[in-house]
């Protein structure tokens, strides 16, 4: 195995325990609630708007049932993802039950795949002579790549090696069909995936070709001839390679990746994409690669990014827009778009431990990630904006896609399980680390199993992100050297570390945004990191033009937003003063216990307005008291208005 | 002729001779530039996205020319317009040259009218088995309304009843095939226009039965069981009566119109709707109709209306959204739709002289209308939004049917050839008449030939609207009494009136917004009005959620926005202090001279921000000057971006 090109390796997550808190509960939540459910809706036992016919199309492939192919091209991949995030719940919390369903759908995709180890219940089943012959919209490598992902996951958890032997065959299939040398097709996905998940193969397996072909297919991608157009050409497609909005651009394949330097198209692919180049450019340290990698990854979140760490402005092509266009009612920030962006903080955290890219993974992660399920883990958003109304929702075709209400399920049901596989696997994106070095980039009760000989264990106490106070236990079997390098978030403008008790002056050892610690380690050495965590007024970058004039309130990494049961309706007439004062209020009660934001704000009234559209005089302003709670958390307490930029008065 | 019921009769508008001003210069644009245009595009002549191909239709369906049917179901009403502009200005500046083409055409639309009277190329050339079978789409009376009035308009303008016969014809087939008797089809129009044609026709033919088949029209729409329903079955068409946007609501038929309180659909439609009520309200007095019009009127002038006189807040469907829905870069707000509200209000005030109407009429004319048509007279708006950026338009699928420059021509030309027809007879929306009174709804230079035995002419001298003050001299043979009712707009709020030189107490003899003078008027009796005209601050409603906190600039009945040329780019970055002085300056050199507004105001700026998106400091902010141009104006001098509502700080 090769692994050890990575400087800065995750801890995996079976190292990682984790013991209540913020995100022990989500994990909870999404073990006990999101997969039983997701395995209903796989096996049509939940009617959705449309049944997702998943395991059946699975049994009618192997011979085992009778009928027909039914749902999107892409179907498939629901029972990868879930199988992903099954293997993830059963690293942490092993069920023999589950493990046992889990078995069974490997079995089942053993029977179903073919014998040259292709595997598509679409194709196999609807259109078994047109295999690879549609790249650019089939979803044929994209399934491959979760199916890969899953099975990796389960060699991980569970040790057994049946799924991941069949995906090596699928890989090797594909390698076998695609590539640059003679008798193969030049092609490379659509959708973007099999690059991330064929390193990931790799570093399991150590089988080399599986990094040359991911990197084959970072390489390909937007070369000329244009495969894609080369395809469409064979199949007698029109295919608008220049359209605005479902060109190459929507692909990522307008460039090569290397000379691309704006993140372009849908914004999902895009971060797949992203996450595949980082991979390779992991094993391969090449820098041109690299280089590409960061230029993209600034220009997403320097340009494109929403304060929620939400990316895609355009629903039109669930993609991004242009540099600075970030509306906040037609916002599409879906939410596996977000996922896609703490995949690539992620890996972006594996070659360089800074701050910057914890920031974005925990933006993301606390706002524009989790806003897409709601608080009992049984309606999901799709589409994540930052200004909702539920009337302009219901009545204006430009906001359809926004849904005011979290939904029970999808037609295309990505999100959901992809909220699944991440948020089951969460403690693996706490710690980094590399050789003598522990980097904490997300703050969590969890107890992390460091490994080496001296059986080093970190313990976290904190009620992060509701309070910027984390206690951290180091247990040692005997005394040894390491440093600790935590992150001191860039949201955080006043830290305080105490070692033993000690003050340890931050100013220090502050590298790239992390505090490090290096010491001789004994049992029982108590860190503790004291972040003050007041109410933040945030700004838009100027030529934000949807914001400005605007203000949003965040504290810690949370964002807040105004809703409408809380500050009723119109909430675009509340005007928040500049010198407002902010209060925070802990609300044990409200949304499972958070935080509020309350303060003196203004709002213009139409009481004495009249029945006239237009005057003279300006409308009349009252006081108003504002509560503001996490963006998170909203639409949990009934539909209604929500919004996250306030006008500043 | 039965025109007695009608209490405020337009003065027609042959009795009014513009005499330059800014009515008499658009006038005389459209006379010279716009006619002939579009008489070389309805020969296919100029080069447009598409051929208009409109006279080749009528040649082919006259077995005069070989070839297909092109352009739209609707295409034939581009010769209808283009006649009915003809006619207004052979009315006030006789042309025999263009009178002999309109006498070519007219025979021609004779030679294509089919023996039993009906005409529509399209149905003739293309589907003659069709006919009447698709009333909800096929604008086959549309057209026909269109036509009518072009021939109405023709006969007054040249005495000639030829063109007139032919629509009685076409009239007389329609009575006979669509109706509520026996071996009739109980239909009505997609596309509302035939209505107020039909009235017209009644009124210069008096025959009972045109007015009769009008208000069967109006009375018919939206009954049970629905004929659109009806219809589409018996064409095994799938119709979702339903459907949010292309639903009954669409075409206003989701009820009967004496039921609606809102008004719905695509707004040119249900302006025309308006008018057709209307007129049939005047001739039957019904007070049902009356009150239902009325209401319809203030839901969309009190709710509905862009601050230019623009009306239709969704693109999709081209159509109203709901109450209070303003939002200012995605409106649709097209030229016609303004026009049909400049339709409607001229209407209303036939019925009472109340300055409600002639208020919303001059705030569309001045703004939303003409910003249709470039200063040059080549090119035109189809869309009318209160904000444009260029780079959003290009960039952005929700704004696509924002075009941020004119254009030169339409596929879908309805919006030059309606242009046209108005400009061409606007002088017949200066006064209305009754027994001894005479309402001035609009300044401008002009000279009206009231009337009567005395031969009472008014002259009316004035800058308007770029002065506040009118000269108004009476001209009689001999004194003569009548009541002299000027207009006070709404927008001003200090006037000052005289008689011969004698202040007259404006509120004394004010009605409904009217100064009344009464007397005995001799020869050269002169009325000076003049009205106070300084930059005026407006603000919106405060349901209207996009003009929260914004001001808008306004100076006699003209709206101003900011343009990029004048004030650089990210114009929402402008902040307009509440307090800020505004000044007017006279540029000659600008726009064919204007008065713009200057003043100082603040900038937010991004020059000390940095590369972050986000960040807790507010940006900069610094002085800047403003200079706010008329908003009809806009895109004059290039594209980029405009702005009408500013953020006021």
């Amino acid at each position: 195995m090769n692994t050890g090109n990575r400087i800065f390796k995750p801890l995996p997550l079976r190292k990682v325990k984790l013991s209540g808190g913020f995100w022990g509960e989500k994990n909870q939540l999404v073990r006990e609630k999101v997969i039983p459910i997701q395995w209903q809706i796989l096996n049509d036992e939940i009617p959705c708007a449309e049944l997702s016919h998943v395991i059946k199309n699975f049994k009618i492939a192997a011979g085992e049932a009778e009928g027909e192919f039914h749902g999107q091209v892409f179907q498939d991949s629901d029972l990868a993802k879930w199988l992903e995030a099954v293997a993830y719940s059963l690293t942490t919390n092993p069920d023999p039950e589950l493990e046992e369903l889990a078995d069974q759908m490997v079995d089942l995709i053993g029977r179903a795949q073919q014998a040259d180890g292709y595997l598509n219940t679409y194709f196999t089943l609807k259109e078994p002579d047109k295999r690879w012959s549609n790249l650019r919209v089939c979803h044929e490598l994209y399934i491959a790549g979760h199916l890969i992902e899953a099975a990796v996951a389960y060699y991980q958890a569970t040790g057994k090696n049946k799924f991941l032997n069949q995906m090596c065959k699928l890989a090797d299939h594909i390698d076998r069909v695609l590539g640059r040398e003679k008798g193969k097709q030049p092609g490379y996905p659509g959708h973007e995936e099999i690059e991330l998940a064929l390193v990931k193969l790799y570093r399991v397996t150590g089988e080399e070709r599986y990094l040359k072909l991911s990197k084959y297919f970072i390489d390909q991608r937007g070369q000329k001839p244009n495969y894609f157009e080369t395809e469409a050409r064979g199949r007698g497609e029109q295919f608008s390679a220049d359209s605005k909005h479902f060109g190459l651009g929507y692909y990522q394949a307008h460039l090569p990746v290397r000379e691309q330097t704006t993140m372009e198209g849908h914004a999902v692919r895009a971060m797949y994409l992203l996450c595949g180049m980082i991979d390779v450019a992991i094993e391969t340290r090449e820098s041109a690669l690299l280089e590409s990698a960061r230029r993209l990854w600034k220009n997403v979140t320097q340009k494109r990014m929403y304060l929620t760490g939400g990316i895609g402005a355009s629903s039109y092509g669930e993609a991004f827009s242009f540099d600075y266009d970030l509306p906040n009612s037609t916002a599409y920030a879906e939410t596996c778009a977000a996922i896609g962006l703490v995949f690539v903080a992620h890996r972006m955290l594996q070659l360089t431990p800074d701050r910057e890219y914890a920031d974005v993974m925990e933006k993301a992660l606390y706002n524009g990630v989790i806003s897409g399920i709601s608080l009992d883990g049984e309606r999901f958003f799709y589409v994540n904006p930052l200004a909702v109304s539920p009337e302009v929702c219901a009545n204006r075709h430009d906001h359809f896609h926004v849904k005011p209400e979290r939904q029970k399920w999808f037609d295309c049901a990505c999100c959901p399980p992809n909220l699944a596989r991440l948020l089951t696997s969460i403690g693996e994106y706490f710690y980094t680390i590399n050789q003598d070095e522990i980097y904490i980039h997300l703050y969590g009760n969890s107890t992390a199993q460091v490994g080496g000989a001296e059986e080093v264990q970190l313990t976290q106490e904190t009620a992060y992100p509701w309070e910027g106070k984390v206690r951290i236990t180091v247990s040692t079997k005997q005394p040894t050297c390491f440093t600790l390098a935590l992150r001191i978030p860039g949201w955080c403008r006043q830290a305080q570390l105490r070692v033993n008790g000690e003050e340890y002056n931050l100013l220090d050892g502050l590298v790239n945004g992390y505090a490090k610690i290096s010491r001789r380690w004994r049992n029982g050495d108590l860190v503790e990191l004291m972040m003050a965590m007041p109410v933040e007024r945030v700004y838009s970058h100027p030529l934000v033009a949807a914001n400005l004039g605007k203000v949003a309130l965040q504290r810690g990494p949370i964002i807040y937003c105004l809703e409408e049961i809380d500050n009723g309706p119109n909430l675009s007439a509340i005007g928040l003063p500049l010198k407002a004062k902010l209060t925070v209020k802990h609300r044990p009660d409200l949304l499972g216990g958070v935080p509020v934001i309350t303060g003196e704000a203004v709002r213009i009234t139409g009481d004495d307005w009249g029945d006239s559209l237009y005057a003279n005089q300006p409308p009349a302003q009252v006081k108003t008291e504002i509560t503001a709670v996490p963006y998170f958390a909203w639409n949990n307490r009934g539909n209604g208005e929500m919004l996250v930029w306030i006008r500043e008065t």
